[in-house]
């Protein structure tokens, strides 16, 4: 898998922002490869990228469609088919974060097909993996770990990484979700590999690499989210890493779909992540916190971060709106 | 999925007795599904059961045609597909352990279709779970875990289900893995549902219940196993269990197939057990230990159990030698 650039980012009838959260996040980080934004009657999302029509993207040179929103009812209704099938046929190819494979639609791979056009359903992986070996590689790893799911992993590991690069550093995001990977064009989607190969695809994909270059893992859910778990552990243990960073939302009152869930102490949190991290790297160690402080206030966000990193010991940073020098600095 | 009975076992050309071991379970916990075994030439596995042809097994009686055994290297030959297409006609269902879906062979699938046959590969999932709700659910609940693989989790739940039922205790094995799903007829292999759902899978498979029922659940893998603790990890949060029985073989040197490993200390993993159950079940404790001596000299056991006990406080038994009427004291 390794996806074509430039996009059209299609929005379908996205009910409201946060449906096109995936397309949001491609936006964020590479505005560069997002050429336009295509809306469908209905949709109450907007990317702030200029309205193309399928036609005047691909002569605008768009390469993918990405389908980076969340569709009402979780069915493909006809007009995205269609929509899909007319990309096809003007010579793009198609990418999806659906948890319906776009491959199944009988119309959509007959007209890849013809075309001969590239399907990525970015959520499900296409090859297989073998059973993680557990035996130490070169290169150096970090991995982003959570109190909870979407807490921000990936925004910490892209800002690393773009930091890390800005320093001349080796540096290589790796992409285990639908959005890492169409920000990227590429990566597994670990939470939908086969349970037994978790540390497995977590290998494969942050393989063994020069000593002084950075693997940038984007981590999954959390160690104590009682539905994914064991995603986070497996990606822990394949991922070997060398150095984790905590990620945070303070005004998350429980565990994401969780409600009689609270959310762990961030202490403990990152004494368990380190623990279990330590099965298969004995150095790991957590060198920052990575907190999403969009819903605080700028004064209350300060004083959280400053609280925080005097509670702790460690740099705590917001990736967004402090930028994660201090995290790196520790990484020379 | 609930497998008919009873069974003709078939050991195909089993290399060695080792390559039956999932037969060899099925034949040891239930002795009176399994009809005869039927070997092909080069066979040099046993299972003390009458020979037989299919014809015989099937003037016998026998509803399923059992692959308890793994084939030498990974496909399935012409030979075997032959017996197996034979059963169908003969009006067997077919149960398969095999890596390789028997379903996926199109001699076998279209013998299926023909007679309406159901097959059954019990190393795959063939129904969708939801997520983990980690809600509260009724009736008491028992799983075993363990240092490492192959340590005999599935021995101690069978063994304490049949000692709760002996003193009419209303218990339910639950299968986790081939071997068990030919046992009871039915069950989920954990390690083979799409990461995201492992936990889920595990709700699904042990749900609410009376008040006074154990649903004794079969561990699979390691925490401490640094290719499955993903695995292990969801299955205990999704198991939600009361109590825990802890599965060590004292003569392994490293962890099974990764040699760099070695055991962790069982007080140790006790700990993290109970630690990470506690997620979803904040009571859950561990009761015991079983522990496979097969290895040790007789005297060497019962000292081995005998120092375990003492050193951790918690009733050690071999689930085959010994019993584990005094773990299911602790559980009226």
């Amino acid at each position: 898998m390794a996806l074509t650039t430039p996009y059209l980012m299609f929005l379908g009838d996205a009910p409201d922002q946060l449906a096109a959260k995936t397309a949001s996040g491609v936006v964020y980080w590479r505005p560069e490869i997002c050429l336009g934004q295509l809306k469908l009657d209905g949709c109450n999302a907007d990317l702030g990228l200029e309205d193309m029509t399928l036609e005047e993207a691909a002569d605008a040179g768009c390469k993918t469609l990405v389908v980076g929103v969340a569709n009402r009812g979780g069915l493909i209704s006809e007009l995205w088919i269609e929509t899909i099938v007319r990309a096809i046929e003007l010579g793009m190819n198609v990418a999806s974060g659906l948890h319906h494979k776009i491959a199944d639609v009988r119309e959509i791979a007959a007209a890849a097909e013809r075309h001969d056009a590239e399907l990525t359903d970015a959520r499900h992986p296409t090859r297989s993996f073998a059973v993680a070996s557990g035996k130490k590689r070169a290169g150096r790893r970090l991995l982003s770990v959570g109190t909870d799911c979407s807490v921000g992993k990936m925004y910490a590991a892209l800002a690393i990484e773009r930091e890390m690069k800005a320093r001349g550093m080796k540096a290589t995001f790796r992409a285990t979700g639908q959005t890492g990977i169409f920000i990227v064009g590429e990566g597994v989607s670990v939470d939908a590999v086969v349970a037994d190969f978790i540390s497995g695809a977590t290998e494969w994909l942050c393989p063994e690499n020069d000593a002084d270059h950075w693997d940038v893992i984007e981590g999954q859910g959390s160690l104590f989210h009682a539905s994914y778990a064991g995603v986070s552990m497996g990606l822990l243990h394949g991922a070997q890493a060398d150095t984790l960073i905590m990620c945070h939302e303070p005004t998350r009152t429980h565990m994401r779909g969780l409600p009689d869930y609270p959310l762990p102490d961030l202490g403990a949190c990152i004494r368990a992540n380190e623990e279990a991290a330590r099965l298969t790297n004995p150095d790991a160690v957590c060198v920052g916190i990575a907190v999403n402080t969009h819903a605080l206030a700028p004064n209350e966000a300060e004083l959280f971060l400053k609280e925080t990193e005097d509670k702790h010991g460690l740099p705590t940073v917001d990736p967004v709106t402090t930028g994660v020098a201090p995290i790196v600095d520790r990484l020379g």
